[in-house]
């Protein structure tokens, strides 16, 4: 993996006008870059190298080799880290902008299903498009779903300090205000990892790329906290990374909530000012000192 | 078009548990509903009546008839009103959610073009995936671009109030606080219509889809409110429908603000309390009071 496909470019500035109240100034403000990349996978077929384009999703640049492997991971497109054999950007002719595709480059015996890239979990062949296939579908293709589950116990203090932290964090690395962040924390509520992106998707990718580089997963015993709001998709992808806590700063959706019941997910919403509501509490997580 | 395609499920009720502080207490809680939707054209090529299926999105329930032909008009797959026959729920054989799917039947002279919706504005043969280039390729769809623009003048005391109308509104309409919305005003901050959705697409659309349905395209002198961040795909819709004043409540992303230079459309960012930040004013717009 190239270094300068880790690197952070997601900001960049751009002279604003400020407006307050009847007064107005300029200003040079930060802004987060939006930018489309093409996910493409290459592998060997029949003797035959075949590339095939999989996603273009709008993204923030930087850590697009982590996007890339954490997409691929997220729809069950690959099961573990030892089937990439490379990540890299093409050549472009793009004057503009020579990373806006990744090529992930699989191993030599190793044919991907790209049929599980076009359902995107969505659709099953019994009932057409349905949450209740969906979560059918991702049950089919999880790795870490049927492990067995440890007792979890994590204080109340700790799940308040996540969302600060989670700010605080987030105030240090960007301050454009306008990107998500998905941070994965220990049960002492030490940060572990943390990625932005425009896209909310796009950040948990991110996070699940990287761990999924480094050979952390699945990541029980862990904590997810979202920036946002927590809808279907985002569950989906926790739950591929066997995560089995996650915490919300924003509202889950009902088809977030069915899920994270569904794979007994612990799901937290609306965590800050020290308050948040359970959706879900999982069979095997404990507050301390909840009264 | 059945008056059922334009009822509103978006909200269902869930026994949760409320903590504050070191209490907690079980709460019954609205929740934004989020259910798959495909959405469907069906047409007539040489004789033979055909049926694709165009997109898989993640919506809350409600106007779906709104947001399938307002997907089909951003998307620049049909360009006006008259090009849709008829928009009906399918016949489904799942029992817990017949309304998943929404057809659009176009009218029996009309074969869409629906290679433009596999490149979904991302790519140009040219230059592959770039953001530069997704611009260039919604020059050549949109119907409204090339149209004269009158100049326009709106009041600092109206753009205020738009986020606090906008705000207000929504909590008459949902009490979930996991929805976004998107909302169109007059001049004078008249609210004309709103739709909201988990995902903001899907509101645009719905909102856009309502526009199309009643023959008031392009929306020129209007504003466009958004409740949350201004995103590409965001001010692509807006540009397709003709607006060209759009005020998020949250921030834009570089390629948002390329876009409304691009096209002129007026872009202001961050409204809320008595303050904004304008990032594109345009050629024929002007505040007034404004020192």
């Amino acid at each position: 993996m190239k270094a300068d496909l880790l690197s952070n470019k997601s900001v960049k500035q751009l002279e604003i006008v400020k407006v307050n109240e009847n007064s107005s100034f300029r200003f040079t403000d930060d802004i987060s870059i939006e930018e489309p990349l093409e996910i493409r996978v290459s592998y060997l077929a029949t003797d035959q190298k075949e590339s095939k384009n999989i996603s273009v999703t709008m993204r923030t640049p930087g850590n697009d080799a982590e996007l890339a492997a954490g997409f691929l991971f997220t729809e069950g497109i690959i099961s573990n880290r030892s089937q990439i054999k490379n990540i890299y950007y093409p050549e472009s002719e793009c004057s503009r902008n020579s990373e806006n595709a990744v090529i992930v480059e699989l191993i030599d015996n190793f044919v991907p299903e790209l049929k599980k890239a076009d359902r995107n979990f969505y659709t099953t062949s019994s009932c057409g498009v349905c949450g209740k296939g969906s979560i059918e579908s991702i049950r089919t293709v999880s790795p870490f779903l049927h492990q067995k589950k440890e007792n979890t116990v994590v204080s109340l203090e700790t799940i308040y300090q996540l969302s600060e932290k989670l700010c605080s964090f987030q105030n240090n690395f960007s301050a454009t205000g306008g990107i998500h962040a998905s941070g994965i924390f220990d049960l002492e509520g030490n940060l572990l990892a943390l990625r932005e992106d425009v896209g909310r998707h796009n950040a948990l990718d991110k996070l699940i790329g990287h761990a999924l580089s480094a050979d952390l997963l699945p990541l029980t015993d862990k904590i997810l906290v979202l920036s946002g709001r927590a809808s279907f998709e985002l569950i989906q992808k926790a739950a591929m990374a066997g995560i089995t806590i996650v915490a919300a700063i924003g509202a889950p959706s009902s088809l977030a909530v069915d899920l994270a019941k569904e794979f007994d997910i612990t799901l937290l919403g609306f965590l800050r000012d020290n308050r948040f509501n359970i959706y879900h509490s999982g069979n095997h997580f404990k507050i301390e000192n909840l009264l």
